[in-house]
């Protein structure tokens, strides 16, 4: 996955700063279940401020790139967008920081992880259930920094205690219930969390909102 | 991540040969776009074979644990029986294997990789693009066997290319594009294939199938 290494310190540094050059960002996928989905999906795009992002929308997802704390604000306001219309609607996340490409990582090695604060949520007064993957992918030491990525994981899991959305643990995922706000927070400050020590670090999260199932599961 | 160290031979071999036990299953989300949403999973998911499988259906995704070979059978009947309603509908499919828990593995540590061969998959005749992440989690040595999985990943592309899905590459994850059980056969084969050296691999898929931009992107 390296190219190249990144040896000068300053280099470094200006990589960690520049947010798009260090690949933090989301793919978005909203899926209304309504017959009106295109109105409805086209209106909470356009209601939302996109100031400090990049946005591209495709035909799968919407790519958003930026810092950590815009694109938490733009998650929220657009998912909160969303529920407000009170139609049921399924929303995929997927977040990345340290790796701009795919298959091969176009960031030169060694850049090192990205420590920032995580950003803070909202309320949003919408109930909300999801399910939450977190990856530390590139578990070596980069720029002198030792991974630590248990510690972290265990950071946004009590984050997600003290935010009341943790409901505890599935096949494969993390289940999360409560304020549609407070889940995108976690979301995120975990991910930002587990960045601190980890250069490489994804994060995937679906999102349920207005289901008809919520009031007895 | 490694609750405890599995050394004796038979019973590694024992853990590789259970798909349950080591935790080969997929979440699947089916989000329809249409008032009729709840008519059409429901019978998309009563229509599917599901044989040979464990199903847990959930308000966010339903849980299918089993082999491979059964997984991609079943996702490929259900996304045909959902893409042949002709609605729009969004798939997003998580494959997760060789870690049955979530924040800490409860797979003992040592397991080692479970090789088998890759699943074929069949056409639909329905057309469909995706957004594809393959995310090789342990990198370590289990059980004498050497992680490769940059060999396996590229060995996926190939696959990719000849059965004529691959797209090439978007931020943080691989654009796939054509037969829907084609698409499908892709990410199965590629976690598999990737799973040949690593114990710990998921992937993230999200499909679109009857999408009103498909004709002109």
């Amino acid at each position: 996955m390296i190219l190249s290494t990144v040896d000068d310190h300053d280099q470094r540094t200006a990589l960690q700063n520049d947010p798009l050059r260090f690949g933090v960002g989301a793919r978005i996928t909203v899926a209304v279940m309504s017959d009106r989905y295109a109105d409805i999906i086209l209106g909470a795009l356009d209601s939302v401020d996109a100031s400090g992002l990049s946005v591209e929308t495709g035909d799968v997802s919407t790519f958003v790139g930026g810092t950590e704390r815009d694109l938490l604000r733009y998650l929220t306001d657009l998912s909160s967008a969303i529920a407000d219309t009170g139609s049921h609607a399924s929303i995929s996340v997927l977040l990345s920081r340290g790796c701009p490409g795919e298959v091969v990582c176009e960031l030169p090695g060694g850049a090192g992880p990205r420590a920032v604060e995580h950003p803070t949520g909202r309320d949003t007064d919408r109930h909300a259930t999801a399910e939450w993957a977190l990856y530390p992918l590139a578990d070596e030491v980069t720029a002198g920094v030792e991974p630590d990525h248990m510690r972290d994981i265990y950071a946004a899991i009590d984050l997600a205690k003290e935010n009341d959305t943790f409901r505890g643990s599935a096949h494969f995922v993390t289940r999360l219930e409560g304020d549609l706000g407070r889940i995108l927070e976690t979301a995120v400050a975990g991910w930002t969390l587990v960045g601190r020590s980890v250069q490489h670090v994804t994060s995937h999260l679906t999102v349920s909102v207005n289901s008809p199932s919520h009031a007895h599961v």
